[in-house]
């Protein structure tokens, strides 16, 4: 089984750690967790029984989510990677949001099983990255996605 | 304040309601409600602060999931009032899937505020329906969407 070691979301500053997603400090979020695998980028979940479309198949704002995160995870860790640094390295990463979010879904997504987004960044601007995603339930692609991330604004510093 | 009275989501099929965004039967879910709003369809939500990308705002995820259901509900209502029926008739409506979303995230989204999405729908094919969707806080558009919806395929039914 593949693994995800050092993800980018470990080494977010505390203030930007709370997304319900891919923060580690939002008690109730999903955690995901992004990292290098090879020159692709990795998120594995087991998403819980309550995110349900229907009883045993993942509802799409779940899937949605999960691309979202794996697309900001991802250019945060290409960035990172371009500015000489990697994951567990003890540098700051940057913290990218999402500009827009494409999702196909191919076919239903089981639960109780874990899914592996796989992701292919690209720079299109030293602050906007794309991530193309692939989201597998064992060899079965359940999901595609296309995520434009930005580096995060200031409109985006607490009111 | 506008409301929703009459839910699509409150006349799907008990087999149907878990689902975790707009199933009335998923107790831990958001249980999104999408109603007639003149000739537009209309959900409307507040989102539990543990939806934040950072603290004060929605994550990409959650306004994800919003444009997800409602553009599923949207589709129901569209084809049930075609072939004649308005929920709370008394008529089973048809349910949906997403077959593909789209986001552009267009501001910052606060969280403790009541959101606003409001959805045009169209018919692509008797089985297949497109929903473009505004989401606003206030005044203030935060996301655009745009949700292809298609009648639930029989691969969705538990296996």
């Amino acid at each position: 089984m593949n693994k995800v070691i050092h993800a980018i979301q470990d080494d977010y500053p505390a203030e930007f750690a709370h997304c319900f997603g891919c923060g580690r400090l939002n008690e109730k979020g999903h955690h995901f967790r992004t990292g290098w695998f090879g020159d692709k980028t990795l998120t594995l979940y087991e998403p819980k029984d309550e995110y349900m479309a229907v009883p045993g198949f993942a509802y799409g704002g779940f899937l949605a989510s999960m691309i979202d995160c794996h697309g900001t995870g991802s250019a945060a860790l290409a960035l990172h990677r371009k500015n000489g640094y990697e994951p567990g390295s003890g540098h700051i990463p940057p913290r990218f949001v999402t500009a827009s979010l494409q999702v196909d879904f191919v076919k239903p997504t089981p639960l109780q099983s874990i899914l592996q987004a796989v992701g292919t960044v690209e720079e299109i601007h030293p602050k906007k990255w794309r991530t193309t995603i692939e989201v597998f339930a064992g060899d079965t692609l359940c999901a595609k996605g296309d995520v434009t991330a930005v580096v995060m604004p200031d409109s985006f510093i607490q009111r």
